[in-house]
């Protein structure tokens, strides 16, 4: 990463503290700035100094010497970071988030460059900063630095999405970025992606709370006894970190409610032909889903 | 396993041979006579006498000599092979199957002994014979005796159903072994198994398939790129045999039917708090929802 000299990772959580290990061991690696918002983790970072380079005790001083600005920490907390750290940035640097959900995010985010570089250009002070979107889809039930692991973004897929406050530049450094880390990565806007991962990753975590809501009411006792490795593997991602949930959901409801109508639409169809004793419509649908999963 | 002299197994899939390598490995293994459809997998058994002691041509032979029959073929053909060998059967010998739905094979079985009994009866041949139902709960993606493996069944679920056509002494004996090859049994009527089965697992593997044509319908390109471990995880099952799921469709309709409205009555719940943006309730139902996973 000879083209990035400094890389400010604020939040290094799982994902933050992973970025910085991945990032530090290519050959070009960048220089590493870092802060978190508490101060034992600040402290675990200090203790890393083959990971961080400098770690700082607030975010627009990590930010301040950057020429990319990844902000990983939880959702509900990105807009408030951006708005802290935009005064304190390099004209040319640009600004990127981990979040899960793009739409709220990039906008608000978007928004808070722009207003930035209207304020730097009317005060005369040069240099624009530029906000596009990243989604690394890595991560796993363990959470926090000490599970951090430079090999965490390997083969997975990354989403960047441009914004109005980027330009073709800013999507070319994050795709190079996230690429030297072994990621696949993805361009799409930020509507495709709510509506990609409403798909692939929320609607599979409903329907498996679903499942097993479903079987916690069952009327004569404890199904648990009798499950096998099929409902097992249904069901795991129900035990997902609930907080982080509840901002997905909330942040992400309206493609994850399209999500949910066409997978109750579907089901619809099931219930109907089993209610007709249409059995070859519903195998039809299972050799459907098994084509279709086969090829996975 | 001293108290059962001989155990005909009659076809040798995965399941069926599987049983015969865990009885022969025993410290007091019983005899074991088999029989297969095909003359090739007969040709099989042949070759491994350290797993079949006797491998006959016809179910009528294998099941002659035996105490407990085991009949693992698939389950359209329990009922008539169940009718094929009855007449044959030694008096005071038990007859059982591992098929996955047991309603309507317990009810045609038992009637299938019953008859017998009564014929016997009639003409003066002494020696009852017996019937109730088992479900084995293992299995795998692979199926066919050159997978088989000693080691199938080991702290996997089994059911036990008794039937009209059996008493206690039965329901012991089939316990005991499939206990001995490692399985943990539990007796239920044919109706509990059934809505059992449909939980935990014919359920899954109808939300699983719904999952995956709902991906498949996505309006904007193939999603399977984007699919992380979450997904695969909850689509796995949809992979399963069709000709299997086909049969079990239709021999459980009714339990899956029921399953299918519960899940889809818990599913509206979730659908119409996202509707008025209920976030707590959606946030309550997943917390839920992983207490009960985190248990399993």
């Amino acid at each position: 990463m000879k083209f990035i000299g400094t890389v400010a990772v604020l939040g290094t959580g799982l994902l933050g503290a992973s970025l910085a290990r991945a990032l530090k061991k290519l050959p070009d690696a960048p220089r590493v700035a870092a802060w978190s918002r508490g101060a034992s983790t600040r402290a675990k970072c200090r203790a890393l100094p083959e990971v961080f380079d400098e770690v700082f005790d607030s975010p627009e001083e990590a930010a301040a010497s950057a020429d990319v600005v990844v902000i990983c920490s939880p959702t509900a907390n990105i807009p408030e970071i951006a708005a802290k750290i935009a005064p304190a940035m390099k004209g040319g640097a640009a600004m990127t988030d981990v979040g899960s959900v793009k739409g709220a995010i990039c906008a608000k985010c978007a928004e808070i460059a722009a207003a930035e570089n209207r304020s730097r250009e009317e005060s005369g002070r040069g240099g624009k900063i530029f906000f596009a979107g990243s989604h690394p889809m890595a991560g796993s039930e363990k959470i926090g630095i000490d599970f951090s692991d430079a090999d965490l973004f390997k083969t997975r897929p990354c989403f960047v999405v441009p914004t109005a406050a980027c330009g073709s530049g800013q999507i070319e450094l994050l795709r190079a970025m996230w690429e030297s880390v072994g990621m696949r990565v993805y361009e799409v806007s930020p509507e495709e992606h709510d509506a990609i991962v409403a798909g692939v990753s929320h609607l599979p975590h409903l329907v498996a709370g679903t499942l097993c809501n479903t079987a916690a009411g069952f009327p004569s006792g404890d199904l648990r006894k009798y499950a096998g490795p099929g409902f097992r593997d249904c069901t795991r991602v129900s035990s997902g970190n609930p907080e982080i949930w509840d901002s997905i959901v909330a942040d992400n409801r309206d493609a994850i409610l399209a999500a949910l109508r066409n997978f109750s639409g579907e089901l619809s169809e099931l219930v109907s032909a089993l209610e007709r004793r249409d059995f070859a419509k519903i195998g039809g649908k299972l050799r459907a889903a098994k084509a279709y999963r086969d090829k996975l």
